[in-house]
């Protein structure tokens, strides 16, 4: 049989340790093919390029491992990789490693995610993973091993349609961590307080800023269980339809 | 009582029409403060500026409203309107008029939406209105007339908690509009046709392109109904959580 082919991008910039350590992770379990952002692209949530043209550049980073990177967004790394790249659909798409969590309401402003998401509405299992560490030179050795342990279950099972992975990692080391959880998104939000400031020529600028409120109480969250010593893994999806909210609205009699 | 205060914005820019349509719009129903891009932000998604800071200018675009244009993205208008244009949480947030559609999975590039849903995770009543003409010089006197109608409903019912509205016109005048749908997101999407070309210096560049693809056939779909003559209107959420797929992945024994 032909062995699994493994798309694998990031965010934060193909330099980055996190996606050098993800594509160690998954060396073994297939061919992998890097296509990620020259640049750190944190934040970007779900942009494209459509007003610039985008370049792509074979580069030698990883040992033994095709790898390309793109002048564009996370998103446009997937699909330059599907359109350009991959010479037949990628098996699984991987996103990561991320310096920095991606749970609750981060998952709408991640590139990591985006990514993921971009993989999935291409019809390919795919998987974000993040640390809740943002230093540089965080500890990858606990994301590495479950991202090899959850990768080769996406392999075996394949992921319910529509849906993709979104892992994310207490901080610290495997010993301390306690297990794994299947999680709901946590109803959080970010509260901002933009740093206002002058610049040498007396105009003002602003710096985002913000603090990260949770009041969901559930112990069924991502951010419960990261806080606990756990990994979470939401299946999250891109049908942004509120079900629910559709036999309120039919009442409105427009 | 106060009369509602209601932000605007987009993504098309300060200077689009489409967005002076809707201060038109909905300059009857409240006091309207308009803060948006100060140049076009089409396909931002959900991207928030980190590392740039922003800048913010009142500006006088519109007769008798304050207005500001931002250096940001749609996501980051919302945030600087919130926590330093607005002297209280406003009634409504409307963002648009924009200038195609987004409609099914264009809701996930759209930073239209995204400065909707960025609304909603503030707690505001939000709502995303476009219409299915890319003109410069589309028509908006039924996005407008539907966005005056759709609004006052949303000041007088509120919105279901953690939603919001994706509003999609056909293009054409307001005689030729059939109705109006509460609908689904169609399960449609783009598939990636990238064109590439050479630079002078003979280097390879790429230009996003593509072609939609619906193989969604409910006739309660917001493709649907822009196909056929009617204004969708999807209820939206910002849970991403595929909540189906928690028991099936429960059984994955990890």
């Amino acid at each position: 049989m032909e062995q699994p082919l493994i798309l694998i991008t990031n965010d934060d910039g193909i330099t980055a340790p996190g996606i050098a350590a993800l594509v160690l992770s998954m060396k073994s379990l297939g061919k992998v093919i890097v296509v990620a952002p020259d640049s750190p692209q944190s934040g970007m949530g779900h942009a494209i390029t459509m007003n610039h043209p985008l370049r792509l550049e074979k580069v030698s980073i990883f040992d033994g491992v095709e790898a390309y990177q793109c002048s564009g967004t996370p998103a446009d790394c997937v699909k330059l990789a599907v359109d350009k790249v991959m010479h037949r659909r990628p098996d699984l798409l991987v996103s990561g490693i991320n310096h920095g969590s991606n749970s609750s309401i981060n998952v709408i402003y991640s590139g990591t995610m985006s990514a993921a998401v971009e993989g999935a509405i291409e019809g390919i299992a795919a998987i974000g993973i993040s640390v809740n560490d943002y230093n540089f030179d965080a500890d990858f050795t606990a994301a590495m091993h479950y991202a090899k342990l959850i990768a080769t279950k996406v392999l075996e099972n394949g992921l319910p349609v529509g849906t993709l992975l979104n892992v994310n990692l207490p901080k610290g080391v495997l010993s301390e961590i306690k297990g794994l959880k299947i999680c709901r998104q946590a109803k959080a939000k970010w509260v901002e307080e933009f740093d206002e400031r002058t610049d040498p020529h007396n105009r003002k600028y602003y710096w985002l800023s913000g603090k990260f409120i949770n009041n969901d109480k559930g112990d069924d969250t991502d951010e419960w269980a990261i806080e606990n010593g756990f990994v979470s893994v939401v299946p999250t999806q891109f049908d942004l339809t509120a079900h629910h909210a559709i036999a309120t609205l039919n009442t409105w009699n427009f």
